[in-house]
């Protein structure tokens, strides 16, 4: 695993790539997992950072809504996710470390260049704000909770009015 | 201001008016407004919580996003908020403290029984998932950052497919 490229004073936490030197263990952990794993799309990382079972505890409008994934299902979210969007990035704005649970608040952007439950790649651009609350034990991720702002996302794919 | 009726063991979080006794002195406060303030809707308690200034830092859909708003200010939110739905409640699954900040998980409920953006009475019921970023400075709420799962809501309105 790649280490963080350096540690600066806090700056409202926008790049997932240099990470404040105050920040908690866990929240290190959750920036390095949101750009090698998300912004990246890189599989293999996947192993590095999750726990053996990852419960998705809620999470609607997500299809793996309420399940436990292994490590190769999660790989499979991950890639089946960012199909759509190969050029997916999570922006955050706050993070909030407490024991064992990490909350972030985020801008989600991409480009719908792949298939998208049936419909070709429209080139539209989303750009669509969430929250999740990731859950830790020894340093590994054992699951989230998420809220997306999936009306927004509609809209933006010209899918709601 | 009432105090907590008592403070008990963690118990998820599931009740506002009952707060694990080790809880942070935040947590505590917010568990109270969200009571008093979101689900009893009393406009009074407000100016026991509130500072003097309230940003709502994010927001999507909510009519006052990005707005500063005063004490009064947010009293005619809150006012203009519940009338549609005159029962509504929060009810926190997680609650994640760190310095000035809070985050909670929540299930929100109601009924419309009142208007709703030119709209009658529908007698609909909704339970939307959505998690706050709720900001304090000495132990006054000054602002928030929040999503909605605003999509659940409109279906559950009949305003969406």
């Amino acid at each position: 695993m790649a280490p963080l490229k350096a540690c600066s004073a806090w700056n409202g936490c926008h790049s997932t790539t240099t990470a404040p030197c105050d920040m908690t263990d866990n929240s290190r952990r959750l920036l390095q997992f949101m750009e090698e794993v998300w912004n990246t799309g890189d599989v293999a990382a996947v192993d590095d950072f999750l726990a053996e079972q990852y419960i998705i505890h809620s999470d609607p409008g997500d299809p793996w809504d309420g399940k436990t994934l292994s490590r190769e299902g999660f790989k499979s979210r991950l890639a089946t996710s960012r199909a759509p969007f190969p050029d997916l990035r999570f922006d955050l704005d706050d993070i909030i470390a407490d024991g064992d649970r990490v909350a972030v608040s985020w801008i989600m952007r991409g480009t719908q260049l792949g298939p998208l439950g049936g419909r070709p790649p429209s080139g539209r651009s989303i750009a669509v704000r969430g929250m999740t609350i990731y859950y830790f034990e020894q340093g590994r991720i054992t699951g989230h909770r998420q809220v997306v702002d999936r009306l927004t996302v509609a809209q933006q794919l010209g899918l709601a009015g």
